[in-house]
């Protein structure tokens, strides 16, 4: 465990080290290191499929389901599209060094800057993509980049970050640039959440239980991501043909993923017509747990508890509960959500209105899906995560999201 | 504990209660809020007095210091410049509700709008201006306040809160807009930093060690103000007469604060010149503590040990060190600085732009004092104060610093 300790620790002084010349480098230089990944990818595919190959026998072995198992595999093509993301995040507009400049009475020129956050650090899961995808947005944005990927996926991690690393040098940037945690065991997660000094903002992505633990336990910073209780509204005025498919779009489009909606609210005015009918339009597919009110007009599901309303299930189940007003809505939401997305179906103007301004998320819809939250949705080209946190960064995160700001002032011998 | 607990969570729920009104408010009402604090603040001044005078006679009592007795004491003109400074935050830009438009190719309309944190909690030390300071920052952005003062300041604390909540109501706001935690335990304010779903961001103000225990206590997001071991680099290339005003301007003009300068890393081109020169123009008001170098030129003075380069004194002591380079004196300050207020003197133009992008500060200063590193300095009309952080705010904190940003998406039944 120390050694293990020790070795995280010399990592992440390497990956703060690095910072300056990463910062250092021009746009240009950050964006043909990209396009040297990309090529780096392309010729190294070979040898990608090979150690990919070592996880997904050992994966099999240990008996990891199918869908984790395809979460893990990589393929030509799925190694091809890593490669274009390389590309797209190379053509992306450069945040670093834009600003504002002010001078002031005293003559001092302030210059705000955009500048990197420094050392990046990132903890995920199976995916041997978001290897590849965080690098490209760190050093995109001149940051140096530390990352620790989940055990299935260690050996496409290795060869993935090495062939990078050499892109890298090529491009003339410190292969410390992006460096893997060679470790999968949990000491050197929790080892890199303390490496306070080293490690400027530590971003975890994957399940819940991930993000929970490092939010709990990280003494670096955190941009907190992805926990997503969502819910649809479906108000007295909806039109209800468009509630229909936008509840059932919202649930059931994708229900693995944080902006899927988790509870149905019903305003009890249209509840006799609008329930039945999506009872019909989703039986067989999904299942529904009610309140005491829903299950009058549909006896035939199971009750909703308390727990229903506060879990995000991720799976093709939805709570539905009866509400009076939009009031009663907001308080439940208020109470139930974690400020990711949540959605009004309504042609009332004032109940809009006041379902936006009262709604505290992220992102808050009227008559549209809660899955538009996203950053290529959102139209923003890239996306390091939905951010569920108010400081920093809310919802869909771009890259300037990986930013900070400095002021640099210029003076000719002021003094207070 | 445990009902001092229970009645820090009734506060903070009343406090999370009131935020959905007081966002709601318009600019004008709460800027109109603002002009009627001030009005509440000098009709009620006999009353501060009063209350205040059991606070200064208490703290005679217990024997606190002239200097932290002076912070605590009210006069005719103190109460009347918290009033000014009420007046003067009415009339600041109002932040909140700009923001940016999109239309996303399938019709989403998606605004992008600056709204309230929500539940703004403050602690501090003795300075009962604190109270109205924040109460100002907080109304004017649409915020929600919970404040917890000093034991010091209790009772003047407590008729200050009392005034500006009748101001509240007069103004349409709910009077739970700003509350104050009756209690000065430190279990009130430890159960303040656990409020979490509460309190929307906690910012501490005060001195170090008040700081450092919110910052590693917290449950809460926290914005860490104002540790700052600031340093002034004079450069073999100085204007030796301008690095003697700059060194002395950024350590005595006033020592006690964040931006004071505490370390002088001196070029050894030019030690032999400029530090006899700094120690004659400043001997008998300024101790100096050198590295063995240093010592050689000025053999009179006491030895800096690692633990000096650590210190901010807040005090009329100056750390000095010899460094043969810009980047040995970078280097100093990426172990030693706090990220606050760095300035090098130079008329190298090479050397004064390889230390504003090298060295990872809030505010880098060239051929100026550390000094300016302020609100008001800066020309942001308010200050919440020095932010040492990176994320979500860095240096000068205005008025933008207590708002976020939410997405307000309006559709036509879209689906994905």
């Amino acid at each position: 465990m120390n050694e293990i300790r020790d070795r995280v620790e010399e990592i992440c002084r390497a990956g703060a080290a690095a910072r300056r010349e990463m910062a250092a480098a021009s746009g240009q230089v950050r964006s043909q290191a990209l396009v040297l990944m990309a090529k780096a990818l392309r010729d190294g595919s070979a040898q990608i499929l090979e150690e990919n190959g070592i996880d997904l026998a050992a994966a099999q072995e240990s008996g990891l389901s199918e869908a984790m198992c395809d979460r893990l595999r990589l393929t030509g093509e799925r190694i091809e599209s890593m490669a274009q993301a390389l590309l797209h995040v190379a053509g992306l507009e450069d945040p670093i060094g834009s600003g504002s400049v002010t001078t002031r009475p005293n003559g001092l020129v302030i210059r705000r800057v955009r500048v990197p956050l420094g050392l990046v650090a990132m903890i995920y899961e199976a995916r041997p993509n978001v290897t590849v995808d965080a690098a490209a947005l760190c050093v995109r944005t001149g940051n140096a980049a530390v990352l620790r990927g989940g055990r299935e996926a260690i050996h496409s991690n290795t060869v993935l970050t090495s062939l990078l690393q050499d892109a890298l040098t090529k491009a003339g940037l410190p292969r410390t640039g992006v460096q893997l945690i060679p470790f999968t065991e949990r000491e050197s997660a929790t080892a890199l959440m303390e490496m306070r000094g080293y490690v400027d903002v530590l971003i975890p992505r994957g399940g819940k239980g991930l993000i929970r633990s490092v939010v709990e336990q990280a003494r670096v910073p955190v941009i907190e991501t992805g926990a997503g209780n969502c819910h649809v509204y479906v108000d007295e005025y909806a039109d209800i043909e468009m509630a229909l498919r936008i509840v059932e779009n919202a649930k059931m489009q994708r229900p693995s993923v944080c902006n899927a909606a988790e509870t149905l609210l019903c305003h009890s005015a249209v509840a006799e017509t609008f329930l039945p009918a999506f009872r019909a339009r989703t039986r067989g597919r999904l299942t529904l747990r009610g309140c005491e009110r829903t299950r009058a007009i549909l006896p035939d599901i199971e009750s909703a508890t308390e727990l229903d309303y506060e879990t995000e299930y991720n799976d093709y189940i939805l709570a539905v509960r009866i509400v009076d007003s939009p009031e009663e809505a907001m308080a439940h939401i208020a109470r139930y959500g974690t400020g990711h997305s949540e959605a009004i179906v309504t042609r009332s103007l004032e109940h809009a209105a006041a379902f936006q301004a009262g709604v505290d998320a992220a992102a808050v819809y009227v008559n549209a899906s809660t899955r538009f939250t996203d950053g290529g949705e959102f139209g923003f080209g890239a996306e390091i995560g939905i951010s569920t946190q108010k400081l920093h960064a809310r919802g869909p995160m771009g890259l300037a999201a990986l930013t900070t700001e400095k002021y640099l002032i210029e003076g000719n011998g002021q003094i207070r």
